[in-house]
């Protein structure tokens, strides 16, 4: 009963991420989406896009790091892609609240969604690249799908979404080729500023 | 591409679950919860609480349908538990959007997954039968963490909930008992209106 007493004070404490707003807005601009919602898109995208990885994927592996990959801004916030003060002292925030969120559960399952978290970070199996590729692209997809609205708020610039994108083709060259393309038609609208002419083809 | 096109009308199309309200509040009884939030926290329990299936489960495959059950209320909206008319018409309300919405997909993935739909629903698998559990056991955690507020809010009755829950053991039985406790400390709060006593441990 002390085991399951654990797995369910996880369970609520993760409960916090319906709370935590991302900078993203829903496909119909409605109101800016949160960590829970965000990671179930990605768990979504895991199984539906699996065959776009560039290897066989674990699928179930990438689900459970997708779900879990966000667990950190309970206690660090969600730091946004293109705010550089933040970034800065991300890492550091964010390690801490690792132990302290995972440590809720028994150890066993402690010490493995820790392992898939920093997998995720570390981005060197097909699963952490798969799973950091869909982490890009779909935000990507609801920025277009609701008119730009957040890349226009923030005055986002072609070279530092490339910049941020840089490592999408390495875990599915087909969707980045997808999302490519999703780039140059929202600069063609004005969306996203354009400030890399003929190097975003290369 | 017309596939990965096909495939992206889908995800995006599921991005309304985010937009469906359910009458469960968040843990901190902020607001209400939506059906996006819901499934993410479904799919975590899935994977958090495999151990507890009566018998082992598929978890990746378990993911998979809370991840989609409640997709259909994108068109059929979410009918709350204890509302009568609503649940009269709720199936065939259902059963339409399920052919609308996962046709969407590819011919292989709309069947794959239309599968999983109707075995949900027909809870004969013991994957239907835990997921089903879950997704009973799901909203009376949130139920008691937010101090019943809405149970409270629908004068929820304990013959209510015994029925609505009658079949949770047969997706896992611990997980029973842990709801059943929940249900009597609730009682005793005030939280949910005792109404059969001497039947509820049976």
């Amino acid at each position: 009963m002390e085991r399951l007493k654990r797995q369910i004070s996880f369970i609520l404490e993760l409960d916090k991420l319906k709370s935590i707003v991302r900078q993203t807005y829903l496909a119909d601009g409605s109101r800016k989406e949160d960590d829970a919602e965000h990671s179930w898109h990605l768990a979504l995208m895991a199984f539906v896009l699996a065959e776009y990885a560039n290897e066989p994927v674990d699928v179930l592996k990438t689900m459970k790091m997708v779900m879990l990959h966000d667990v950190v801004e309970i206690d660090a916030g969600d730091t946004y892609a293109y705010d550089t003060a933040g970034n800065s002292t991300k890492q550091k925030r964010e390690l801490a609240a690792a132990d302290r969120i995972f440590s809720l559960l028994p150890a066993d399952q402690a010490q493995e969604y820790r392992g898939l978290w920093d997998e995720f970070e570390a981005m060197e199996t097909i699963e952490a690249k798969f799973a950091n590729t869909l982490d890009k692209v779909q935000p990507a997809l609801l920025n277009d799908a609701s008119c730009g609205k957040s890349w226009r708020e923030h005055g986002v610039k072609e070279s530092w979404i490339l910049k941020r994108n840089e490592r999408v083709p390495e875990g599915s060259k087909e969707l980045w080729e997808y999302v490519k393309d999703l780039i140059e038609k929202n600069i063609g609208k004005g969306n996203i500023e354009g400030d890399s002419n003929g190097t975003r083809n290369q």
